[in-house]
């Protein structure tokens, strides 16, 4: 049985196609654990086969995950030297993804592997997946599929790229599939103790008032179906924290019983605030929403950023809410097919 | 391929003895999802094939699971006629686990399908696997290995058990075969969303201002190696909440970095406290440290009552975790299996 059946042979013709050039494997902007984990595994199977292989982001690994990238060779956009070397993105939905800054150095994407399904095939070779819950998990589906070696280093971080990408094994993107993956990667060293420890047993002390700060801001709205919390401006600072220790916040807000949408509201500089939306299923469609406030996003995850303070928008966010509960009530909000 | 290649047979020849009688399907006090989900796909098998049978606990169905049970009979012990009866217990790693009430209704136990190590096979049929994650694992792996019929609320029953037995997917007891069940499990119908929605996605709102409470009160000892939070005196009525509402609290304080043990104090009368450890790993044995303090428990996850008001007992379990991370730092406490 294999997993990717329909992607083995390009996948197998890509990886010959590379042999002899230089590859930059790039990863998005603020790359989280499936582009990272993505980077990584490509990364060591090239340098596996003789091919001289680094990877490339614009913004550094962050702190949680440095341990998942091990000795693989990373370096800053900044840092690197894009002349002769051949681009290929990971878990990128779009070029716009990686950057400016390396749009200018790498202006022709050579190939591009990813799983969102808004994925245009920006590059010359293309391997998408809307299927699969994780570019991780099509990675790690495809070595397998033809018995490429995966050391453990490769098979941990695509254990962190499938868990994170699926809330840890929580959305509606889970499929067998991601499953039976996790079985083999676990046989390959991937450690889900070890996965667990890294992403969430090393909070700094500071995000207890953080988050305590956060929940005595939540309230419900909308007849309780609309539930946000805010983040007061110079709460970071004054607890210090930065803004990746408030992610996932929002989901205390959207756990509460009753409430369709969870938002969480940051003023994160005087006159300029930004919003982010959970809702409890696709159907939802909070990008929808978050396009009409100037952002977008996924059915279940959008984001947005508006010109105004907290105090101006906050009667605005929930009329647009209100409105669109109404829409959704009357059936009037299509459903997605949807991956992160 | 088989899951469970040892006990198959056992199994097999546990249902045909079965045949004819009447099942009892027992769970332990406070049951939990492991527990409650074997409960369910046991007695669903056994009516399948003909055998009458119902599960009976002395605790009810907690809310967050009572749509995971659907429609198998389930009955209190108060309201339970054990005359006829055969009893058979699952996920109880000792007999005093199904409650003084329940063992004289049943001073016989037929059979004990388990996955405690502790378990000291009290029945007269014992199918006890140590090296499962859960006992949802064991009857999953065992159903689909004999090609006996999984029903969807069995499947999603046991998905459940499994899920929340590992930690949703965290747990250092997960081997491949984990993954390989649930992803079975998903074939007959298991849903990872709809179980997330189940256990997180309806928390009453008073439990937002609980955790901020708790919150409130964490703090640092030992060298920032122990963290630990308090549950004030009347914080539930106050909040409306419960005590299932605080469960999961501890991994606030255990998830700070550089710490060892976390630590919940609960001061649930004037006079009487009860705590709550977890470790960041099995070594650090904090079932010994718990049953120093008069309780008990697994190498990771311990707790313990004292006749003691909070601020008489503080100092003392300071004390008693220095000594203790003294004694580990000094290589002196042996490493254990668990299962929990
Ligand atoms: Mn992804
Ligand atoms: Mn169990």
């Amino acid at each position: 049985m294999r997993f990717f059946p329909e992607f083995g042979d390009d996948f197998l013709r890509l990886l010959e196609s590379l042999e002899g050039k230089r590859i930059a494997v790039l990863g998005h902007l603020r790359p989280d654990a499936d582009c990272l984990g993505s980077q990584v595994a490509l990364c060591r199977l090239l340098m596996e086969r003789g091919i001289e292989a680094v990877c490339v982001n614009f913004h550094p690994v962050p702190r949680a995950l440095r341990l998942m990238v091990g000795d693989t060779p990373f370096f800053l956009a900044d840092d690197f030297d894009a002349e002769g070397w051949t681009a290929v993105t990971v878990d990128c939905a779009d070029i716009i993804r990686i950057g400016d800054y390396l749009r200018e150095k790498f202006p022709h994407i050579y190939a591009n592997i990813d799983h969102h399904i808004s994925n245009p095939a920006y590059a010359e070779r293309n391997l998408i997946d809307p299927t699969a819950a994780a570019t991780g998990e099509v990675l790690a589906g495809l070595m397998f599929d033809l018995g490429l070696p995966v050391d453990v280093v490769s098979a941990q971080a695509m254990y962190v790229a499938i868990a994170t990408d699926t809330g840890m094994f929580r959305y509606e993107s889970i499929t067998p599939r991601v499953f039976e993956i996790a079985a083999e990667l676990l046989r390959r060293g991937a450690s889900p103790s070890l996965t667990a420890s890294w992403l969430f047993e090393n909070e700094p002390f500071g995000k207890i008032e953080l988050l305590r700060l956060f929940l005595e801001s939540v309230q419900k709205s909308c007849d309780g179906r609309l539930c946000y919390g805010v983040l007061p401006l110079g709460c970071f600072s004054e607890t210090g924290t930065t803004k990746e220790d408030a992610e996932g916040f929002v989901d205390y807000t959207r756990d509460v019983a009753g409430v369709d949408i969870g938002l969480v509201l940051e003023e994160y500089e005087p006159g300029k605030t930004k919003g982010s939306f959970r809702a409890n299923s696709s159907g939802l469609r909070v990008d929808l929403l978050a396009i009409e406030l100037g952002g977008g996003g996924h059915a279940t995850a959008a984001g947005f950023n508006q010109p105004l303070s907290l105090k101006e928008f906050l009667p605005k966010v929930e009329a647009a809410v209100a409105e669109h509960l109404k829409q959704y009530d009357a059936g009037a909000l299509l459903p997605v097919a949807t991956s992160t």
